[in-house]
């Protein structure tokens, strides 16, 4: 119950353990401490590195606000995030693939009738968004909420400009075939926010902050899991080096070009401009917990 | 350079870090990555505990203000501070055991002469803290600096209660035989911050807050080891549970009780008090680094 040394502590730290909340405490918190006692063991830090690190956890805490995660990009730089969303989504082999929701990510955002401009007309280049939803087994997905954020051709989302103003971002609803579209900007591809202890860590790994181009999609329907995704621009830099992780080759798109008229998933176009177009599939909901 | 699944991820983090700026950071971006993933893969956790895990660390960081390092109470909560501790202090046998420094340590307390009373008359009742500080081969260190800092008899240390006024806290420096006294108050044991998320942290994993009564050292003299470390207190409650893992029985200290007349460290004793006695040794410098 003393006299703890570099070896025995771990246990003597798990064993405080015994009377935890829940199994679940349990399990994370000794899971947590070992392998975190490992890795001091593995890098064994000076008491001055270790106070560095205090002073950047810290930070990092410090820099978070309503338009801003920093520890969410700490966990999207290390891959965590990636892990976790890997982790959650073991998926039939039919359903779209997943990637990161990102820090950019606004809850309730307005609702816009299907053919909304969601850009402003300064933010790049018009883009059509348009699409479908369905189910694996082919059954497309009616009255199904489709979010829809993207940067703008500098590469900013709208909350790190103003963030009182939303633009570049929607949510729609799919048509009774399960189709919707928006026209969006042409997204350019971007650094997160590097500006903070993040920034100060890549720069350290020697490591570039870039994403390629994308947009954000997180779509939902009841009985589903919900998609959490991106699609990326074929055509973008740092597809292969995303500083967080993100890219999969089954969510990389070419973007097509749409001629005035009417378009197959019912979008009426009036003058000539790229299209980002995907069929997406939602696979059936795994659970209470992750879905 | 995409694709990435639960396992290829970290293989994938890491040879991000082909042009890291130096060797050393190199390694422990490294050792992190592969540690935090090892946790991640092991605990499995969902959505929903990440979102927690990000908002805990978050409010941690928030926490923090000039007199509250709660990134610190977590590191001792963790035992990663006595870990940290025990690898730079392999030291000789004979040199006095180190523990924590702990979050209440305050840089450049005022210097007073011996004999002051560092403690005022309503934090408890007087005791004279004395003792001596010696080289590992028996040589008394003269004009070595001793901090010294303990909590009052309800608990708390001066910087919980006003920030602007220190109290139970000064720094002496050792006479020509290396003899050093003053007069403090005993102190009590106290839980450590529990209003912030170590507190929650600390109910979910089912364990007290509490310290055992001690006081604070930290003792340095030119070529030596800065010894950090506290002297606990014989009778108090939690030396078996200390919840930042800090009680060696090397430290463990019975009050005596000072006479008045003069004490063989110097000390002149008006009426009858406890006494804190210890004669520290000091180990040689280990390295700049560490020192």
């Amino acid at each position: 119950m003393r006299n703890f040394d570099e070896k025995n502590i771990t246990d003597a730290v798990i064993d405080r353990l015994e009377y935890a909340r829940s199994p679940r405490a349990k399990q994370i918190s000794a899971s947590l401490i070992r392998h975190l006692h490992d890795f001091v063991r593995d890098i064994e830090p000076t008491q001055a590195e270790w106070e560095q690190a205090i002073d950047f956890l810290t930070r990092t805490g410090q820099m978070c606000n309503s338009t801003r995660q920093e520890f969410i990009l700490l966990s999207d730089a290390l891959g965590v995030s990636m892990l976790v969303d890997a982790i959650n989504h073991r998926l039939p082999g039919t359903a779209t693939e997943t990637t990161v929701l990102g820090p950019f990510y606004v809850q309730h955002a307005p609702e816009v009738p299907l053919g909304a401009r969601i850009a402003e007309p300064d933010e790049g280049p018009p883009l059509l968004i348009e699409g479908s939803v369905r189910s694996v087994d082919g059954q497309p997905l009616a009255n199904a909420t489709v979010d829809i954020w993207h940067a703008d051709d500098a590469g900013l989302y709208d909350v790190q400009k103003d963030d009182t103003k939303l633009s570049g971002r929607a949510r729609v609803r799919t048509d009774a075939q399960g189709r919707f579209w928006v026209i969006g900007a042409v997204p350019a591809a971007y650094p997160i926010p590097n500006d903070g202890p993040v920034g100060q860590m890549l720069e350290a790994q020697g490591r570039h902050p870039f994403r390629p181009a994308h947009v954000h999609f997180m779509v939902a329907a009841p009985g589903h899991e919900t998609l959490v995704t991106h699609l990326f621009l074929a055509d973008s830099d740092y597809l292969d080096s995303d500083v967080v992780f993100g890219v999969k080759d089954s969510l990389i798109e070419v973007l097509g070009t749409a001629e005035p008229g009417q378009t197959p998933y019912g979008a009426t176009v009036e003058s000539t401009m790229p299209v980002l177009r995907r069929d997406f599939v939602l696979g059936p909901a795994l659970s209470v917990a992750s879905s």
